[in-house]
């Protein structure tokens, strides 16, 4: 049994492979870009996201009082490009959710990079995220972000 | 990558391992008891139930016109005895969704030496089943089944 390719299997079922906008006054341009890596499942069978806090050693586990589920989540940039994205470059996703992590690395990356605090080049990253098919809605539309990008 | 431990990590998140009961005129004692293991996925990520077929090397993929899923499931017994549970053996589920797993081999190994097929193991079987926590409802109570057991 080797580890690593079982919890790559779990996350091509159960993972989820995010880029959230969000309005902030705080960020460059008026939105946050935000990458995040999350598994979540019922309290129950929470065993296995322990499992990938433990094999990636990183990320945090948190209870959701709304649906009684646990989430494992990574938000840090630099755990998303120096492990996450390491460990499934090395135990590939088998399913078509291989292309949503290629574009998720590529935006990781260039972020660990800097280059969302240009405006060009965050203008980039708003098209790559939008190239992925998320299963949940977005909140914002690609229109809404860039009618509403402001320089700082 | 190891395809036996990563597959069992996705059947950890999405399988199902299921005992069934209906009722059956053909059948001894009125039920018909049916094992199966199934995976289910929306029709665009389906690559990984082949990957299932291939490997397991048993099982069929249908097409679910009704909520656009691809399943794909193993019901004969000597498949789920010869090959699935042998492959959960080796490759062991790590959540306690296990527990479920274990059960179940036991009902599809004794339905191999035909005890479903005496009445007083056919109830054993009942109770075993009903001790698996089934994500899904059962359409059936154990109650109903016991109240209308008939001997041939």
């Amino acid at each position: 049994m080797d580890i690593g390719s079982y919890l790559s299997g779990f996350a091509d079922g159960e993972g989820s492979f995010c880029i959230c906008f969000s309005p902030s006054q705080r960020h460059a341009f008026g939105w946050e870009i935000r990458p995040s890596f999350s598994v979540s499942q019922k309290r129950e069978r929470a065993e296995v996201l322990q499992l990938f806090r433990d094999f990636l050693g990183c990320g945090t586990l948190r209870n959701s009082q709304r649906d009684g589920t646990i989430k494992y989540e990574v938000r840090s940039i630099s755990d998303l490009v120096e492990k996450v994205i390491p460990h499934f470059d090395r135990y590939p996703l088998l399913s078509g959710k291989r292309q949503e992590f290629e574009i998720f690395s590529t935006i990781c990356k260039r972020m660990s990079r800097g280059e969302h605090l240009t405006l060009s080049s965050f203008k980039e990253l708003v098209e790559l995220a939008f190239r992925m098919n998320f299963t949940g809605n977005r909140r914002y539309t690609k229109e809404e972000i860039f009618n509403t990008l402001r320089e700082r």
